[in-house]
């Protein structure tokens, strides 16, 4: 919820020289999105989303979000289209930064979720995944099991801040997870960010996926673990198992899983709350005096472990078992 | 820079009902504006700005700010319009707040000013104070002189931890200003926050005039002591005098200054810089930890102070004395 990078009206103008979409009418930071800074440009010609990139966005790594939105786009998935400048680069600079247009995408992300939210997002889902089947470009999952002992690491003397025994915990979650994750299940892109905030609805309708900047290759399944954490959880941390059920069968439906990766998801579901707990306690350890953001709070993470910790099958995600 | 109320869909929804202005189809926070939470809000019949308005603004004078707005458009200020809803009501509640809807207005704010801003400033005041004598409500300037001092106690004791001396000087620049503070000027409807960013341009013209909640009944020439502050200072502190005189000599094409009025100028300025001197460090000094908003920089307006102090009169300021 900030813009880091205030961007002037004069370097905006100089900006937009370099593209074929008009003149600016309006230029507004937008408070979501907390890696990058945000604006809603509205030209003469249509509305759009100026991102310069932040810091904890790796420079690296916007060929790779940007040609994929590309891509996705290119096979149909409903996201943000790249605009590309007159010399056809879409990644340039401002401010300093990297920066990106991309186009402007109807909808509201829903503040409380109903079931057939989750059924939508199943079948969207599942339509990234094979449209994302084509793209070329590798970009491994650096929040994955093997970035997690890095990050325990970097946190865990002062993890009693925020629970007495939550580095005990952790330490024997990651072991368990760092023993039996594993290695053969379908690869393909994942968003690996799919919060209700990236999903926008419009008219009882997804209209699209947003935010592609944690996008990588990894087990397909696992964005349905981190599907589960973040849309089948209620507010009071009761565990919605008919919503559950809604997304991973209307994700089936679109791409039938595998049974070892229906066998697999409650690993995957500890492993994907982990990755937030890890990086919601490392935010919230090392939040800057005076930031303009303020962190989330990693014991919601925290319950969602535990409750994955006692499932024994996937009937807890209301599937029979045998998909 | 925040948005402090959240607004689900199914309530934007709800709220939509009561006016006649079509169906959301987006809704983004906006990262502008420190008093209340400000949503554009675009549905398939236009785009607005949807406000929540929070504590530091007293609801009681919500009738008068979009009375105002109302008023002022009628006379053909470029302002935004509040929108009425089918019951006639310009003012509603929504998730407990007081809330409107105002019409959206094109333009970006100066980034970088240079003198023709300040120009165009000044006609667009002077034809705004013309339009609001028509105005009858009324509205005490609250942050005036006579607001000072419990301002001042507020935050005294703490004034060295900004500057050592910022104490006494304060003290002893109140005391003068409670002295020889003028009581018969010319008053009206001014603005009183017509800070840049409250100025849209776009086209090198000036598009508009926002953000009416500081909005009272004071000195007209106050207003303009107050964008001396704001728009006639370089970075670097120096004081352009070439801004101040397109300020000053545009707002007189359109409504001429009195001898009074500009005689007092430099009293009226030191009076500017210290009300935003005095909001400044109280905000400073009770900045809440974790804010979402950074505090400005109160050393800022003791800078300006400080000159304005050493003005000997309006030739500072680029005119000639006799208007």
């Amino acid at each position: 919820m900030a813009v880091y990078t205030e961007v002037s009206d004069q370097e905006l103008t100089t900006f937009l020289c370099d593209y074929d979409i008009g003149l600016a009418v309006s230029f507004k930071g937008i408070a979501e999105g907390v890696e990058n800074s945000n604006y809603l440009l509205r030209t003469d010609r249509g509305t759009f989303i100026l991102t310069l990139y932040e810091k904890r966005v790796e420079a690296e790594d916007l060929p790779y979000f940007l040609g994929l939105m590309d891509h996705l786009a290119g096979k149909g998935i409903a996201c943000p289209i790249p605009i590309h400048g007159r010399d056809g680069k879409a990644l340039r600079e401002l401010c300093g930064r990297p920066s990106a247009i991309i186009s402007f995408l109807k909808g509201m992300w829903p503040r409380r979720i109903e079931p057939y939210h989750c059924a939508m997002l199943g079948e969207a889902m599942a339509k990234m995944h094979l449209a994302g089947n084509s793209f070329v470009m590798k970009r491994e999952n650096k929040l994955s099991v093997a970035g997690w002992r890095s990050l325990f690491e970097s946190c865990r003397t002062r993890a009693h801040e925020i629970q007495n025994d939550l580095e005990e915990i952790m330490e024997d979650e990651l072991a368990q997870l760092e023993e039996s994750w594993p290695t053969d299940l379908p690869v393909g892109i994942i968003h690996a960010d799919l919060f209700p905030d990236n999903v926008f609805f419009l008219g009882g309708t997804l209209s699209g996926l947003i935010d592609f900047y944690f996008a990588c290759n990894d087990f397909l399944a696992y964005d349905l673990a981190i599907c589960l954490n973040a849309w089948c959880f209620e507010e009071d941390g009761s565990f919605n198992v008919t919503k559950a059920n809604r997304l991973l069968v209307e994700y089936s439906r679109v791409r039938p899983l595998e049974k070892s990766e229906v066998d697999i998801l409650p690993l995957l579901a500890r492993g994907s709350a982990m990755r937030f707990l890890l990086t919601r306690l490392y935010d919230q350890l090392h939040h800057p005096e005076g930031a303009m953001v303020n962190p989330k709070d990693p014991q919601e993470y925290l319950g969602k472990l535990r409750f994955h910790q006692q499932v024994k099958d996937v009937t807890a995600y209301g599937l029979d078992g045998t998909p």
